[in-house]
């Protein structure tokens, strides 16, 4: 192609964006901004998105079979899985004007997944165990309501999804799909260069299971997620899932004093109450109470500094959900205005659980049950019982240690570019949907999902692959293998080599621009990225051009025919 | 591709649908209606789709370059040309829930077409006369609210589109661009084999050229519009706007009868009237009163059996719009109720065009302008003046006569495959979108926009190619070349023939059931259409094959070679 026919142009004095994708992908001529969190994919972009959803395609073609399904669906399929209220991103569709509304007043959903969609069609056509396992995955532009869309082509409004969904008869056989799934998985990521910065990573399960679910996270400044990966193994957790022992802490002294409580009025929050008490944020304690679904008052009593990870206490406390304790129920059990909880002196109806790291403290505090009151040098054993079990129910933070093991966790910023899910039941059963075993008995039919991001994966291959003048494309997801430029006296050779290369069926970009410089040819070739530059004309001699890596700083002078031989191995 | 991985399953016994394509389509496994004008391609549905999108996508390239552009837009894009209140299948997006409205209030545009959304990226590259004439295209999904979708996949609220919009410096370069671009998509047609049964149609230009526009129209029953063809050059018109000349009248007398005043009370319409007179309904007369956007009165004249085409009756009046005069102005120009108009006894201020249906006519009738009343035996040149011309601002009906030549129109149902307009200059003015001339001096761009709808082509498609056992697509654009079938004992040679043709790369579709019958399988391949039967297996001997054609009706038994050497031709 030539540069001229692109009919864009980089933009090299353009405004830095909020992040480097947005940056070197609008200023390179690859993005257009329509708006917050939307964008078009211009010439030189396609290119590079064609080939991600190329090689995703190619991947899932193992394992699945393409379809296209719609973006508009009906409100009743959404009804039924009970999702139509509960997904906080989900858009809808009306009229945008009097004549539009005059034609019809019907509101659809814009689908954010496809779930609600791909069940209904599975049961159509597979009812009998003969008919599993199977999969149906589209690539396709999804929307979502996002509060505040950034980082680029990193996290937007509307985006390209691969979504791919599985059909089995036994959670076992689930299993082994998904077992599968992250061989697949692993290998797309490869194929886009991306397999050394690639982390699976272990996250919440939702609603659907009480497994994990599992994301492949791109270590990169710009992500969004926090990754918890422990060195030893180098298993990963997102955050939110991060088993955590929090490390000790620095005792002042091991002789208990007094117990006593003083007051502090209005003295609420840790840190607040450290400096007024003139000891570590350490040795505060959180104690906050809450209301499970099944009628019960619990308190969770952590170390000062960390929050509570409500999905873990949760399943700690085996109920199925839990909300933080209301005004009347916190003045009952703790006979004082809120943020004046402590463990010491509750109600009995009330059960305590204690966070790990609430262990092995000496003289430390926690609130009197008491408004205005604070105990201080409080102590295990002494002041209250010591508990008969610990628990991990904190958010985890940098610095924590893995509890298995006792090792210290290797933290870093990441984004997710795919996830695979264990749905089990959830929707299958929301649709009715059955099948017949060989003994003739309708059977649950399991299921799971499986997510990559194409547009998000260019911007995460931007953030990965770039120097101080530009992005770097690995050659899979390049826009072009080849970019050609002529300087003047040149051109009759380039033109050439162009139709040489073109031949070959080697992509190649060629900078025909008549008026442009060297310095601005040069720079754009940077700031666009393909992998190899071509240079001919100046000072290079007949028969021979300048090839360059624009992974590499030097520069060679080598024939057509070598550069040939290069390009086609 | 095995039958058995398609994971969807024809059903021979469904329903007929409201078409032929969505009959043939749906029960042949191609699609899946989500909900009315909203469907999933299936594996085989999106299989041809993806070819008809490829062969636009090449022919394009030739013209063009691609891009994708969002499907969400914000409002003032569309506020700036003055079309968000205009476009009557706009839809527009906001928050599905209460968590996701908390989230985002925002609203968008769900664009039904991209004029707004490109104008904007053409004017940021290209501002200099160098960088002319020059066509972005894209191939995605997009949304209108119709008031009801039909006909299968001819008619969705939801449907694909390819849609290219050029940029030029004068309105010769975009004229001389649009007629290249006539051979392009008559070549585009062509390959799907559709050449024989596309014709090139005048259509409206709308607001932005006195010019026509033009379409692409194939002639199908199920299609939505008219076409109007000349026997003898074949120049096309729409319906909307076939110039046409009124057969004569068949005169009952040429004697003038007594001019009489007739009180019909409430006798308002022409059946009506001429039942009650006992006149042909060509006889009677049709007076409609206008008033313009310069706000004169006219009066329209037609005869019995017509109506009015506005924009024609626009055009020849000379002004930018016309609305049926209001009760209180029919009333004062008639002195008479609404119903009773006629062009005797009209108040000066009404300017009078009669249609040349008017014409020839002998003792016709036609409204007093007087409430109740109608005139009858009304004679020009004698009742009232003879006009001085007479236009032709009628809607055409079949049996009308093409004015240049007084032959009768060949009349037939098409649908509308493509579509070419010269937008001259409507929206580069409305975004302030100039270029600098040669003499640095700015002058208004010039901008040509050329649709053509995939899905809708797949359906056309069926409703051209099929018979009464299915489907008969052309060959490029079959999902699979073969349909490959093997019968109880033949199925290690038909798995040996299925590696040869795959490794051929010859596109197959193996009928692996094992638990189909021949009767099954057979009428399966015929209803999904592929273009050629290979059977194995059942009374084929050693090395041979039945080969047949789904166009044709006796098969042949020929070697392996030889179906081989046939499909790599």
């Amino acid at each position: 192609m030539k540069y001229t026919q692109l009919y864009t142009k980089t933009n090299k004095s353009g405004k830095d964006f909020d992040s480097i994708n947005a940056t070197y992908l609008i200023n390179g001529g690859f993005i257009d901004q329509t708006m917050a969190g939307v964008y078009t994919f211009l010439p030189l972009g396609l290119r590079v998105l064609n080939k991600i959803e190329q090689i995703v395609r190619e991947e899932m073609n193992t394992i699945g079979v393409e379809v296209l399904m719609p973006a508009l669906s009906p409100f009743a399929l959404w009804e039924q899985t009970g999702r139509l209220d509960t997904v906080d991103v989900l858009m809808k569709t009306s009229g945008a004007n009097e004549a539009s509304r005059k034609k019809s007043t019907n509101e659809y959903v814009l689908n954010s997944t496809h779930e609600e969609i791909i069940t209904p069609i599975a049961k159509k056509f597979n009812r009998s165990y003969r008919d599993f396992p199977f999969a149906f995955y589209q690539i396709q532009s999804k929307f979502r309501n996002e509060a505040r869309a950034k980082s680029g082509i990193l996290r937007g409004r509307e985006f390209r999804m691969k979504d791919l969904y599985s059909f089995h008869t036994s959670e076992a056989d689930l299993k082994t799909y998904y077992e599968k799934s992250k061989e697949v998985y692993t290998r797309v990521f490869e194929r886009m260069g991306l397999g050394h910065v690639t982390y699976l990573t272990l996250a919440s399960g939702g609603d659907f299971t009480k497994d994990y679910s599992h994301e492949f996270q791109v270590k990169c400044q710009t992500g969004e997620d926090e990754i918890y990966r422990v060195p030893s193994t180098g298993l990963c957790f997102n955050k939110e899932v991060t088993p955590s022992k929090a490390p000790a802490v620095k005792q002042v002294s091991t002789d208990r004093a007094e117990y006593k409580e003083v007051e502090g009025k209005g003295m609420i929050g840790v840190e607040v109450l450290a400096t007024f008490l003139n000891i570590s944020v350490e040795l505060t304690t959180k104690t906050m109470l809450y209301q499970t679904d099944d009628g019960k008052v619990v308190a969770a009593v952590i170390r000062g500094g960390y929050d509570i990870n409500e999905e873990k206490l949760t399943k700690i406390i085996g109920c199925n959900s839990i909300s933080l304790a209301d005004q009347e129920t916190v003045k009952r059990v703790t006979n004082a205005e809120i943020g004046y909880a402590g463990p010491i002196n509750l109600a009995k109806e009330v059960a305590i659980y204690f966070d790990d790291s609430c262990q092995g403290r000496v003289n430390f505090e926690c609130g009197a049950n008491k408004t205005n009151f604070h105990s201080i040098n409080v102590n295990f054993g002494r002041d209250l019982e010591m508990p008969e079990k610990f628990y991990d129910f904190k958010v985890a933070n940098a610095g924590d240690l893995y509890p298995e093991t006792g090792e210290a966790y290797e933290v870093f910023a990441a984004a997710e570019v795919g996830n695979i899910f264990p749905l089990n039941t959830k929707f299958t059963v929301a649709h009715s949907y059955t099948y017949t075993d060989e003994q003739g008995k309708e059977q649950p039919v399991y299921m799971g999902s499986y997510g990559i991001g194409p547009s998000r994966l260019m911007g995460v291959i931007v953030e990965t692959f770039h120097d101080e003048r530009g992005i770097v494309w690995p050659e899979a997801v390049a826009p072009f293998q080849v970019h050609l430029i002529s300087l003047r006296g040149g051109e009759d050779k380039a033109a050439a080599l162009y139709s040489q290369l073109t031949e070959a069926k080697i992509e190649v970009i060629w900078d025909d621009r008549p008026k442009a410089g060297p310095g601005d040819k040069f720079s754009d070739a940077d700031l666009i990225g393909c992998p190899v530059r071509i240079l001919v004309g100046g000072k290079t001699e007949e028969g021979m051009v300048e090839w360059k890596k624009r992974s590499e700083v030097d520069s060679q002078n080598i024939t057509v025919a070598e550069a040939l031989r290069r390009l086609q191995k």
